[in-house]
């Protein structure tokens, strides 16, 4: 692990005392045991009495007492309370930096400058971190560990403050990425909130599907709209809040699609057959331009290995391939309906195709498929 | 491995003598592979005689001889040909049954109907098999094992003519799903090629956007658009070929899309939030209904490990998990980038969660979280 939660706090030496966390759910009560895994101070706080109490018997944090004075805020509720948790907590702690790790920037922000609220002590934050269930029960210390953090400046930002909260992404483990709200908002419209919108309404059309139609479906699909079974609240309330950019990309998709439309409606128009390849071409483009090993993919080389569905016959695939001196780069395990095995789709690099390939056939698995 | 391919193939008890494939490419070739090993006699034919030698040097068959008698014709050619190669197939062979693999059914079987082709011999299939990389070489005799193939029936079949490329499938380990070619037609249109231009469009609109943007892409969005990295000519082919089923889902989409915009336009109309929320609760309800492990999430728990990025990490996990008696149900690796370890996301039935948990903790592993 380069994960190194003994060394002391950074924001620790950059703020005094306590820090105070509101909205002792996931994220905020992940916060709480990362900041006390690094011996700093954290007092809770949560509109829910229950859990509150939840968030400190797991240990994230301790009660709030009359002379708690913190040094920085983090607010961690709900999209549609953050502009009432923020003012708030800046009129309570007139010394404190206040934070938020809410998924949208511009709108809380617009909001408390309607309030005329002072913004001088406010940055707000969205770390890239989550998990499918929420509440202080699945909450972790190290959820935050190798994600993004958007750190978001304006024009009132002070430098010291935003370096409060930089300090507050990197005890946690997480890379801060300083962005402007607008910034901010726009890109996750892109890259998370039309996804999601385009792979509910893509998994809505199954609904009054025929069984039979749904049982073509393949990996492919399940991929596309796996992101479909999220939170119907949680994301009704992001999806509003930050609804300008949201409905930007959405037209541009609407036009995307109405063209491609036109051209599978009209096959012999001149150019119907060019805007479909097109359309299909720049996908190839787009998906190539994502971060990460998943959106590098053609550096690697796939291995598909037929397993039985038994407990160790995993680990005796992976335990034969580090034997082989073979890593695996990524995994993927599809099982057939019905049957009793599944098919393990290994990543390796280039070179370690052939050895992962015959050392594998020579102890005895069937290699469904390599892509060389 | 449930696989029984020593069998004698039930193909050879119903057809006489010789199988032809026309089209050595992944399928074809693949169906050749999968025929020798149960002792049928191939014989390859291919436009590209550099494809064919290739697919004959790999052991996917034989060249053709003058003396050759097919009793069953499989046809692997791309779309743009399929009709013009089964006409030629019927002709050439007045005894064989002739079938083909093709994606899309209503329109070669229309194509053949409107040139007067003899159609009682005919009947259209589709293995739901395939791969990201295509050719000869590619060709696995198992790629088909566990996977559903649609069998067309329609007005012209013999019974007798059925139940041979029912064998086929059986005999390639597939499982035969009888459908009508419109049947068939509209369900790969839901449940693959609007998922393919979704993902495509989705992550074209990628291709403009700043760096910085893509940065904040996690695995959600990044399993939305994994098939946007699909082959462009032979998409074309295929949505050409399927306009009509596939306009019809896209304009329903456009309207579901259309609906939740608007809704985000006007935030404050009436019923404006719960056309979003619904949206969204209607995905939730549609990706339950796809069936295989992966749509049926919710039966399983998910633990997540972290793993050290080195060979013999995941081997060792794997291990460990068979001594707890621990069954993985399914499996994610999600690596952040950047980071020398990556996440492990392992499903396990909900009575082995504590088991896990407790017992890789005990052996010095780190849980990022569960959903329990």
């Amino acid at each position: 692990m380069s994960d190194d939660s003994s060394a002391p706090a950074r924001v620790a030496s950059r703020v005094q005392g306590t820090v105070r966390i509101v909205g002792a759910g996931l994220l905020g009560s992940s916060v709480g045991h990362a900041l006390r895994a690094r011996g700093v101070d954290v007092v809770l706080a949560d509109a829910s009495p229950a859990q509150l109490r939840l968030a400190v018997d797991y240990g994230a944090g301790r009660l709030p007492a009359d002379d708690d004075r913190p040094g920085l805020v983090v607010v961690a509720v709900p999209p549609d309370v953050i502009a009432d948790v923020i003012q708030q907590e800046l009129a309570d702690h007139p010394d404190a930096v206040v934070t938020d790790v809410a998924s949208v920037k511009l709108e809380p922000l617009r909001e408390l400058r309607r309030r005329g609220a002072d913004l001088t002590r406010y940055i707000g934050s969205h770390p890239l971190a989550g998990r499918e269930r929420g509440g202080a029960i699945s909450a972790r210390a190290d959820i935050f560990v190798g994600r993004p953090w958007v750190v978001c400046r304006d024009g009132e930002t002070s430098a010291a403050d935003l370096a409060v909260v930089e300090a507050l992404a990197l005890d946690l483990g997480a890379t801060p990425i300083e962005m402007s709200p607008e910034e901010h908002d726009r890109a996750v419209a892109l890259v998370s909130h039309v996804p999601q919108i385009v792979a509910s309404l893509l998994a809505g059309r199954f609904v009054e599907a025929p069984d039979e139609s749904l049982r073509l479906a393949g990996q492919g699909v399940r991929d596309t709209t796996r992101i479909a079974a999220s939170a119907p609240e949680l994301w009704t309330q992001i999806l509003g809040a930050n609804a300008a950019p949201v409905v930007d990309v959405l037209d541009r998709l609407a036009d995307d699609l109405s063209a491609v439309s036109a051209a599978l409606r009209e096959p012999d128009a001149a150019g119907s057959r060019r805007a479909v390849a097109d359309a299909i071409r720049r996908g190839n483009d787009g998906v190539d331009r994502l971060p990460g090993k998943h959106g590098q993919n053609r550096r690697f080389e796939s291995v598909v290995v037929m397993v039985d569905d038994t407990p160790g016959q995993l680990g005796r695939l992976f335990g034969e391939l580090g034997e082989l001196d073979v890593n695996v780069e990524d995994l993927r395990l599809e099982h057939s309906p019905g049957a009793q095995f599944g098919l393990a789709e290994i990543s390796v690099v280039p070179g370690a195709v052939r050895r992962a390939v015959d050392g594998l056939q020579a102890r005895g698995w069937k290699i469904a498929s390599t892509n060389d």
